[in-house]
């Protein structure tokens, strides 16, 4: 069982179920002395919200966050800080059904075989709302890699064929539509797109991305601990993802030595990458330049579209998952990846302080 | 610092740099009873060695394993197994001229501002002789998985523009070619090319998939050590890996629910996928149908081809790496991206067993 | 920071404040099936609640526990169980004083120096209040030791110089008498020492004992994760332990060998130990005799009686720490040392499923 | 399984059996830039080694230690440091007897019981040869303390009966005889009580004691990984030792608040202790006062007095444990049990390194 702890020394154990009491998580190792308030971490968890558009699920959901403990004074303490997102309504009879079958591309059957029985209202564990305490400590490490000058940038890559222009890019345009797409035209294009997919109950996939800037070079832990490898673990433990990608990612597979190496070059007395095929890590440590990631996530499985399974008794049947349901999942995950790639880097700053001795002497000093 | 231990309960820690005296690992954690000689490690070492064909580096060298611990009449004993390859040849003044500048592509610049200083003999740590101590452990990690009827499958699946035909699919041929391309013609042309890019003192990336069947359902843990996460962390982890997918991977940002979603069907009494566009696993867990994961190899970053780049003193100058080096990274690789995997799995089976009371009860009875 | 996360497989992530909003804990790896309610951990909570004799500090605290995920139709689920006590009562005022100075006995001083500064209020993390979440997560660890025929029975063995007669041992005294001494005689002797010291305006130390029977044989890792070690750290991380026995304990320094060496004897088929002085262990292993641990707690802190400390403005001073406080730590601290063992063995028994291949080979088929 | 690896940041991996090919150890986390050579780690494995005197066991062992990797000229460069003492004489044949019972006081039986079978020549894993890979790592710990101004002084304090007489400690003396006891004459009388046990066919037990100066304030994470926690956890885990001390230890059962307290008070400018009857510690970080730990040995379990056991066949047999044994451990222990403070503090102050906000700021600038 187990796996719902994250992080070495920055790290943070979630809980909850969709249609539970509540959700949660406790971090544990945030450093003493941050500013922090509820609103900071409210400020991110109004980037997952549904009912914000015809996008995403109507369903009416507050997800108004509670910090428990490890604040005193508007600073954090250095001891455990508890957040807290109780849920509002639990209307489960509207789940009852799905209780007795496996619905196609969801974790009903794996949940029943690992477990012998699962709660199955909403998802349980492994509903979207599982995401709130990733998203609620991601707000705080993301606060923390502020103060060191580290930022995030995060935004909707791509739904179905429809892929941003680069040359458009307009990072204020992110928050102003639906999809959270760094470029209008292509926006409205995906919209329109969306919306034909749930026309025809059926849904879509799409790419998120996600830069830092900022970071420190050596950041990452040579061989097994290496950013990017962290950075993939976090991204792929989000539920619909199937693919990750640092820099160029799967297209290196294609390209030539003498193109895809990265270049230095001196500028202003510091070393800089000339290119930045690889997104910003070599050896698994940050280099200087932009960490880029990115991630393909599935369709919504939960689709109008009649689907073939089997039920508890073993018997063939088809299905029509009914219920309000985005057809598409990117634009509420984007948060989410954000949070996964703060808590990694947050955690990976952290190591790095104990890799030389000659500034540990100087910590000590 | 740290980032060399891999695993929870089946781990591994890897030692040796490149020129140094040599490399191992040690596991700790390898169940009591597992049957193990030198030779069922060597086997998959041999898979990694340079000098077997005309695409690898002509370098000799037997990488030849020794068992100090551990096992006792044959079988593992349930305490740590070490496991040692000495390095034959330690010529460090080949790389005398690395030490001065940063190769583009490598970790020379991140090596020396993490740590102060770097081993820069033939890459030190981050050398490709760093994967030994994975294989070797992967060797046993693999075999633990035989004995519960879990098999694993690694070969080439495309280098540069040539990709297998899974028409022309023949495991068989994994071993016959010098590239592990399971398609013979394929092989032929991706050789070709391969050939093409070393004339042109040039390199070319690649991809290698892997194929585990046999697995249990549900072996992975929910939210953050899904068994898709874990196995992204391992194989991301590999260096010069760049992109990771399991199942359909990046495509499934371009597919529809309808499609993308894997119905189930009754078969012989048991549940089972009617597609497996999820490669094999479901809310993190494995769903009984094979995983397919596939990772995307940059080129070979040591070319002959003249590149830009900077000296420790802080010039700008342009560089060509001597040597000889594979053009391509991703046939010797193949092995090590098994080796991950079996090592994720085995953990995963592991840490399984303690999910649910009624199994508890009955192994305690 | 961090710290406040404990067990490999059984973890818990406890938080909260003496004067915050509430304290908990989050239990990730708990197995599914488990049959549990709020009231199983109440019970437990109660053995820690003040306010039951003249002994322990009159202030009025409930602690109801409340369960916040984790738990489907009565049984744990697999998934994390998230459990919180919220303060009643957060009379900060009360606490204003003890801001400007550090507290001999306690942790003021180093609190400070760590992490810059401290929620001062009635100890903050440092409170016995923070023991609520190691007691809530030991309830349910307790059950599922229960459920595997594991028991644990703890009590007050000595307070001050009165120590607890074997040959009075009564079982049933334990919840009888206001110390939690499983010994009538010696309990009423302890609690007029006990008042003495009150009324002295001084406090006074004891030792507690947890003895722990059913156990498997070989529950425990060689080395470094000995049953014993473990044991060890988990008890000793209890504020106001200062030493730690297995068996004979700190008295095996005057031993001799043929004495202390538990001989061997089979009875009724089975191997068992004719003495148990290693106290349950051997090689770090259970060995079937009945674990017994004990744990040396110093006197209360917080005494009315007059002493020497320095204030923030770095000033010589003498306090006298006002409040209402215990003037002995052993009876409250029983079920916490009773928690920390049934988390530490809960936590060895479920890593000890994966020791051999035949079991898991077992298992698996 | 598992249990051979200690440590989060400066993490150790021991391996090895009595009568393996060797034994050894990876560090994983050493900081880059501590200067070490095979030298530094060759003294401290000496003062664990047999044959000194006639009090140890005249086996002759060399026990010479080789560096393998991690460490470049003269340096280490932040990469795992794995170092090997290969066994030289390998007698299996002398254990040939053992290997059908069970010895008392060994872990023959819990081992058998746990892995189905053992490797009985000379203990195995569980010998006292295990501790090679925990001192050779101390010793890397012990230097990087050093460097930053933290210093263990460790030695025998008592043996039976026999105690050192603080009046009398002479630290120069601890090497001066082979009991390691810095009290010349309390070391004569300890002498001859060992010399009479080993005339009698017997053993006896004894404590040791490590006392670690220079200690910055604030080591040690509050909660579960309290220094002394965990310096409780990694002392337990050394076989024989049966109990820990900390401060006072056992004897703060006794004691009253008014005395057991440490007042504060300033010199030159600093808070400083009164006394020091809390080991050092305060809320489980150190309190800028000496660490004083102490543990309790058991006597020799090998005796050749007869004891009572069972062999692999069921039958009550009794056994006189031949082959050359010390009468007493503590002598040897005590470097092991400086070792082992040495890796958890080492590991503490670095995890330290990341409490403070104000300070992480400071380092990245």
């Amino acid at each position: 069982m187990a796996g719902s702890i994250y992080g070495k020394l920055f790290r943070v154990s979630t809980w909850g179920e969709s249609h539970g009491k509540g959700l949660g998580v406790v971090i544990d190792g945030c450093p003493a002395g941050l500013e922090l308030s509820e609103e900071d971490v409210q400020i991110y968890l109004n980037r997952r919200k549904p009912g914000q558009s015809k996008f995403s699920t109507p369903r009416k959901e507050d997800d108004a966050v509670e910090i428990l403990s490890g604040i005193f004074e508007g600073r954090t303490t250095g001891t455990p800080i508890s957040m807290v997102v109780l849920n509002k309504t639990q209307r489960s009879a509207d789940y009852s059904e799905i209780a007795g079958y496996y619905r196609p591309g969801h974790a009903d059957y794996t949940f029943d075989e690992k477990y012998g029985f699962r709660d199955y209202r909403g998802g349980g564990r492994s509903s979207g709302r599982e995401t709130i305490g990733r998203v609620a400590a991601g707000a705080v490490a993301a606060k923390l890699l502020k103060s060191l000058g580290i930022e995030l940038l995060s935004y909707t890559k791509s739904i179905g064929p429809y892929e941003i222009d680069y040359a458009e890019f307009d990072r204020e345009e992110i928050l102003n539509n639906n999809l959270y797409m760094p470029d209008k035209k292509t926006a409205e294009k995906a919209g329109e797109y969306v919306i034909e997919m749930l026309k025809a109950h059926d849904s879509t996939g799409g790419t998120a991305e996600c830069i830092v800037t900022g970071m420190p070079v050596g950041i990452g832990e040579t061989v097994f601990d290496k950013l990017d490898a962290n950075l993939a673990k976090g991204i792929m433990s989000i539920g619909a993802v199937k693919g990750i990608e640092i820099g160029d990612g799967m297209a290196v597979a294609k390209a030539i030595g003498s193109v895809n190496n990265d270049g230095f070059r001196m500028s202003d007395g510091r070393v800089e990458k000339i290119t930045n095929h690889s997104g910003g890590t070599l050896g698994g440590m940050s280099d200087g330049s932009p960490i880029i990631i990115r991630a393909a996530f599935k369709p919504t499985p939960s689709i109008l579209h009649e689907q073939r399974t089997v039920n508890k008794s073993g018997e063939d049947i088809t299905v029509s998952v009914k219920g309000r349901h985005d057809p598409i999942i990117v634009p509420r995950a984007v948060v989410v990846m954000e949070a996964m790639t703060a808590l990694t880097i947050a955690d990976a700053v952290l190591e790095n302080m104990t890799a030389r001795l000659d500034k540990i002497i100087e910590f000590y000093r």
